[in-house]
């Protein structure tokens, strides 16, 4: 009837995975949801039902937890580990795309000493990590999520393009507030130090948030992205989105106040949300990366 | 330094719309999640925070509920008007996507007459639609999401691949539940009943579910689709994301009984997720529909 | 140091159960979250964790899951025995609590045909029951959650307080809308048709809010309280919980439009919360019921 | 009809109120979730629909907003001002309760200098008070939510019960984590410094979960609430509810690897729930605390 099958892939998604390392005196934990997406020769499972080429999601999960028996070390590294099993090791399997994300613990303190093996959950951001393999190139894209921030004044919106349906007063100084989602490109998949990466990348996304005066939530957001490309050669391309977490200031004037910018209605729907992109002009093209 | 601004987006997400039509005796509801994203000629806001080509986000939600007062009707109307409507009337603007989600609701019976103006909120499944408008063609994706669905027999998994890290039995009576997100291309435009070839479709994938003799998720998955493609020459391809939610049966011989098929756990992480898509021969490229 | 252990309990919550009953032609599915909560002697495990009069919260979920095996009918007769097994069964507990959510599944059509074994979910209320057995006596109390409901008219809201804080214009003619938690307690644990009566509180609370022309939500909540007890001589007690899911009219007169009621903002926060009860005179206490 | 009114009591649940303290060369912010709840002289609303005794819920929003004006200062006292307000301004008013969470947040550091004005937000654990007033006394509870924690050794749990329904199998080491939800109840709402009052039960409350070590998640929530006690004289009764937040050690046996306490599988549902409380045997009767 003319109908053909178009792009399609398959795999477990949020493997909940705990691994503690208790070779220390103090214990390490490293806290991670897994999602994996093979793709390749999977016309048959889709036409007849035929599954000779298809690993069971359940088998997907199983590995992630073996896997994790040797440690888990950078998301990245482990990524990496288990893209390239399942394209190596599975004929039918030409790209494998492995999702991770990285809840943060902080060692619990006890009348001024750490704890060895006590830990609470730290809320601030998630880190997060995409890595595809297609059984020659592997890319790796690191990021991170739900990373609240706040500037209290330094911000403006003013200048723009009045039509009929505008009725917004300009500022010259609001809060600006967003949840960062920030996901940058590196350059290629060769061993380098992960961690040190992202804790760059996120000081540099907190920083240009904080010290760029802002005119636009777009414009923050360029320099957020423009301040994490500078700080590394090696990112080549970063993608970030930002809702737009309305504050609006409290009209107090019916009961004879004042309102100097102290007292906000903090908004859930709608906001604005806004998308952008950075990239080095010799970034090489993005390939399956994304 | 050699950083350039790559693809962006801007607009406000999320505008809470409820429609009410009085004209009638009997009242109409029209419940809307609609969400605005416009492209264009935005590098100056990026770049220096110069805003004399961004329409506010707030400007676009008071569109949405301007236009909201000469009626509603289908969403792929509304969100058609919306989107012609912002790149017709910006010039900076060269792009719009307009995506609205849609809450069903049900007329309140009550002593076994149908109530003028009283409601109750359905729950089975969202319906949506994606505009997108460049300033010469237009795209509809019509689709539904968050639609539950559980055939408890006609399901089989086996003579799939056993790798070194696979330990799931094969499985000749499963149960076979999933939560549907369909989203269909429609070869135009042009005008037509977009609320009846939503039927349509809804009803084809409820069909092809449930008679489906299913081998593997990625086999329903398949026929979910072509079923909706074999219902409406205007529907050139559709795309499917599927989590298998995947119910254990649980093991009581422990305590001294039998359970043959009857006695399971839902279980909510991990799950497959099976993604997939199928298109007509003669589909006309994509372009910016998705 | 004159510190005492205060009131307790402990138990499995959110058990997922999924039955399917194969028995007759056609497959019929209960999907149930159930929780459980143990309370008596459990001095022993605060104070030294001796846990001698502990039944672990892993045997209560296998004690659901293969009580279900018998079949579960109504969940409060599943509850019932549920909880008259803990308490029966184990001396260091004196209650038992059992809490029961269903969500509701419907057979799906094919063709004009209701299929054999294939449903899809529901998404109008969740049905739920609250289960109390101290030994001697046991508590029924029955309800509904997540039931979305909204008058177009037929709802006004004056002639208030207006305090020194008040702006609120009065309102001849709103949208009032609620998600309605409604908990009805029996008044003994007789057997009886759990399942009509259910179906009847469900009627009652809809129609009165359908056809109660409403001076304030606190008016309408006590009309359907009314409404369900009146219905039913065994309920003697209702509980319900009435979010004011506020609709704004929006103002469209900058954009030279006028708005008679018919395009609204549906907020997320803040609501009202309208919370309130009502009894029979001759109810009899309460007990350990809720 | 012999039904009657029950208890009853209403207002606006869940003000977003975010405040900056500008004052100072640092800025400071103040991010809240404010509920209001009446009771009182509320009958005639309920039967009749008159509502002259009805302070309208957008009201308190108003005060809420307009209270904030003068400063806002620990959440304790916050919600002491607003209780005693709505109580001795409103005649029919006879009891308020104030609900309260307080979000964290941090301010951000840019190249080892702390922002004068940028800030993101914690996620371990939001601030929470309660505080009610009835004319004459008013109650203050004062907790936390949402912190979870974690101990990777130190933690046993056997010589439980042992009936026909119980498979699990004993532990003497397992991983032990939870999300405290923990309220505790003032002697008096006297002044004092609640936010250090805060920090030491938050601390204490760390450190009894990092420093028990466990035989039963009562055992540690009765340290935990003890600890709270011990440290306070001020604080005659806690309550605490922490989910058992299972962590299954994962059989790698097939895979030809052992599993020496390393790889976990953090489960979502069933959990544990442990629930418990602590009180001084001096504490004064709880009233209308809770």
């Amino acid at each position: 009837m003319g109908i053909v099958l178009g792009p399609n892939q398959y795999g477990k998604a949020e493997v909940r995975l705990v691994r503690i390392d208790r070779g220390a005196a103090e214990h390490r934990i490293t806290d991670l949801n897994v999602s994996v997406a093979l793709s390749g020769d999977l016309a048959d499972t889709h036409l007849t039902g035929d599954n000779a080429k298809v690993l069971p999601t359940d088998s997907q999960k199983n590995t992630v937890y073996a896997f994790a028996r040797d440690g888990i070390g950078e998301i990245e590294d482990f990524g990496l580990r288990l893209a390239r099993h399942f394209v190596d090791s599975q004929p039918a399997v030409h790209r494998a795309r492995v999702r991770l994300e990285q809840y943060g613990w902080q060692r619990t303190t006890v009348d001024g000493q750490p704890a060895s093996h006590s830990f609470h959950r730290t809320g601030d951001g998630t880190r997060t990590a995409t890595i595809t393999y297609d059984g020659g190139t592997a890319w790796v894209v690191s990021g991170l999520a739900d990373l609240t921030v706040l500037n209290s004044t330094g911000s403006e919106f003013w200048g723009y393009v009045k039509d009929e349906y505008t009725t917004l007063p300009e500022a010259k100084d609001r809060i600006l507030a967003t949840a960062v989602s920030a996901h940058w490109r590196h350059r290629d998949a060769g061993e380098r130090d992960w961690g040190e990466s992202h804790r760059l990348a996120r000081a540099a996304l907190l920083a240009a948030f904080a010290d760029t005066h802002s005119l636009s939530l777009q414009q923050t957001l360029h320099a957020m992205g423009s301040r994490v490309l500078s700080g590394q050669p090696d990112v080549v391309e970063i993608r970030l989105a930002l809702p737009n977490k309305h504050h609006f200031l409290v009209d107090l004037s019916p009961f004879g106040l004042d309102n100097p910018g102290e007292v906000f209605f903090a908004a859930d729907r709608p906001y604005g949300l806004i998308e952008g992109s950075a990239l080095r002009e010799d970034a090489p093209p993005p390939g399956e990366a994304w």
